[in-house]
């Protein structure tokens, strides 16, 4: 490995310490930097999409979208040229991420005119996705993301449950208040549940009737009920990751893991547990 | 019951475990082709509600309505035929659900023309509990079921002491408000104090008056801070759950229970404990 | 004790077993239409409320009332006869409810006619508190309310945290969105900051400025997270509250409560310990 | 310590008890009073928001106010006087929350009439400040804060992770529905987007497409599945830190702490515990 490194030059070694690595000075410097682009150039598009700030300040923008198109396709290039293996970094998920933030903006330039106005439109706004690039930097060490994966099971199977109540419940909602109340369809009723069982209550579609005010009422309570169950899975979880964290105590001698925070000694070979934490 | 099982055909014995049985190839392909075909069926009574589909595919989805209401038919005929006990299947739960959802179509044959809308109508929505069919997917080895299960006895507290919050409130917001704010009878006034305390908040009713505003902050805050209590419950629950699967250790000597996942003998009888996790 | 049974009238002591007794077959038996009839009167003062109910079964709801206090009277009486201590059970909580639930339907003979209309309205809906009865049935062996009192000095402490973020936030909003978009005094603002901080969101005041949205954005985040705060107060306690009940394993020799669900020996004394649970 | 005291006059030692100090009968009743102060103070600029009250009671609210601004004026003082160090006092949170809260009411002072009407106003708001004074009677001995500081990085990034959630599902919304139906730019269809993850669900802004109504309910079972998370992140805390609190006990001998409640002996010396708790 460390003739690999040495065939490489050196140029490409210190550019890589910088883009990749977290842990130099520069790096670190690197990393905030891009942070700010990210979040200035998503920004940018936002404020292009309010019609009062287009008018005035369209053509300001426009210069700053391309400085940071051109800024985000350097670092692109680089993290390719660094890469010890490009093909996998172009084909990894922060490559397509990279890529898909510079590629709307030269797209653009092939579709020109109001003719493709719509693909423009929708072009533009895929420059929304550079906030993915931010991914990066969330990804290591989450402990969240670690209870979430350990209890999907457990959610997938929830919300599979969720869905045949909702299915259940928008059928019958559509039969009792009927399209002249606003069901009109039973996905709208089915939209319409959702909006009522998650707590959300928009009010844009509301039960008329005596006996739909009734329903509507008990799948609120359910929702307020159900709520509990994805909340208690993730508490559950972690609470559990918490306490596995903390009991990573390691017997010197027989290297069994996981002893109570005040025991003293190992509970399988007896040997005096050394203080870790 | 090796016996039993040879005085039935043998077509019977191989049907059955393709519909019965999970653990063979062609039992697991069965069943994933029953749950397309369910869901399917369901999407087609949803757009069918929908009147612009209705009136361009309206003949086109009579039609797979109708192959699907036969292939269910089929499938609870076999169903029926290979049960070891025939009528038994027939009562059980699935066994009505598998009859009622391809009773409607049927029903509907006897119903000719426009005297029978309403019927009609409400019976092809009766099609729509096809999808408690997806039931039988659901109920094994279901640990959240088993933890409301426990849980039940607390949680009807729990909503018999809401009801008492929301009859008191609700009575005191229509004497507040009063008829001509949109309270106009104590029933719609219950159903705005459950739309308020799960925080659902439709806005079709919203308090006028000062002092009905005040009261209802105060039974936002009260909804905001009970919706913890059937939270607590089942994450209490599912805690407890958990660690019981995790501790179900027995020592093979004296067959007591619940070690510790890292004790390495039986804190009762002294016996070496086998790992079995 | 004995004794002072014995001085008792037998019929004295045969009625209260039935009334207060709650492990008697009659006991259980006077429970039940108790209930039923707390609830269906009840249930009459809604539907009187339903302009069309009320015009046209108006009179037969009145004598069903007058039907339902006579009985609450009797039993009124028949409790205050038969308790040990009269002016205790008068004085006591559930004595003032049961003589609340009788009072304002002999108050409403008092005011005739039209004149006293609005005291009348405000008579008859205080029959609603007959509601508060049923809390005999509710209080006795309540985990939950074990949880809440016990929590009940981290949940003000809470809600006095809440109140501030409310109080500063509704005047923020009062500022920044003034009079003329809905927030016309601070009280109204206040109102506002809670329906949105609770997260039921009746949508009868909006934010218009995009100044206002973003505080309001930030508010609903601020709810968002804070929600957690009491359910991880009230989950703690429960949890905890299962584990006591769970513990309660009694040393035969010392006396000591508390001992692990799997421990074989006492660990202050050493005495077995013998399995309760 | 004792010299330093000595030094000061006995007037100044016997104000800091009563001010600084909360365990004399005093120093308990000074506290109440101005607690009871803050809040009536509040309360006035409150009301004189009210149109009606502004115009009826106008004058005797305004010489209330500056009854409240000299109490507090003097109170300030009095601190100033008898810290040990002043500029330390001033400097310090509660300092420079006691200065703002009486520096409005002068300022008016000097901007009259209607040329300043909105600096007035401004001015006028925020004497709501003075609220924050109260902060000093909660901030002792907080569980509370002491979990949600422990659990601040998880929650950072359980912040973050919305963040980009709510910024691609806002964008993606913007594009499939449009400015025609509401969602004008990408700012206000992020404010949309936390309306709906958190689920307030105003009402103000609502999908009309089908497929919006769909991404809509997607965003509703998003925001339903997250709110578990905080949720879980700070309930596992306060657990952890209740027991922790329980479990502090102390070996005099060895000084191991965190034994359990009903431990007798130390579990790594040997040596018998004293019941602390």
């Amino acid at each position: 490995m460390s003739e690999e490194i040495n065939k490489e030059s050196s140029i490409r070694l210190y550019l890589r310490r910088i883009i990749f690595g977290t842990d130099t000075p520069q790096g670190r410097y690197f990393d905030i930097c891009l942070i700010i682009c990210i979040i200035l150039s998503v920004a940018l598009v936002f404020l292009d999409t309010i019609v009062s700030i287009h008018s005035a300040y369209g053509g300001m923008i426009l210069q700053l979208e391309w400085f940071f198109t051109v800024l985000f396709t350097v670092e692109y290039i680089i993290r390719l040229y660094c890469s010890t293996n490009r093909w996998q970094y172009a084909k990894s998920f922060y490559g397509v991420v990279d890529f898909l933030s510079i590629l709307p903006s030269y797209l653009i330039l092939f579709f020109p005119g109001a003719n493709f106005s719509m693909v423009i439109r929708i072009l533009r706004l895929f420059r929304v996705f550079r906030v993915l690039k931010l991914l990066r930097y969330l990804s290591e060490g989450n402990v969240l993301l670690q209870a979430l994966t350990q209890s999907s099971r457990k959610v997938i199977m929830f919300f599979f449950s969720v869905s045949l109540i909702v299915v259940v419940l928008g059928s019958v909602m559509y039969a009792v208040e009927g399209p002249y109340n606003g069901f009109t369809s039973i996905p709208k009723s089915i939209y319409w549940t959702i909006v009522t069982i998650t707590t959300v209550g928009y009010g844009d579609i509301t039960p008329v009737t005596e006996l739909g005010q009734g329903i509507a009422a008990l799948t609120m309570l359910i929702g307020y009920s159900i709520i509990a169950i994805p909340t208690g899975i993730i508490t559950a979880e972690i609470s559990q990751e918490m306490r596995r964290n903390r009991d990573l105590r390691r017997c010197s001698n027989c290297l069994k893991l996981g002893h109570e925070t005040d025991a003293g000694f190992c509970n399988q070979c007896g040997n005096e547990l050394q203080d870790v934490v």
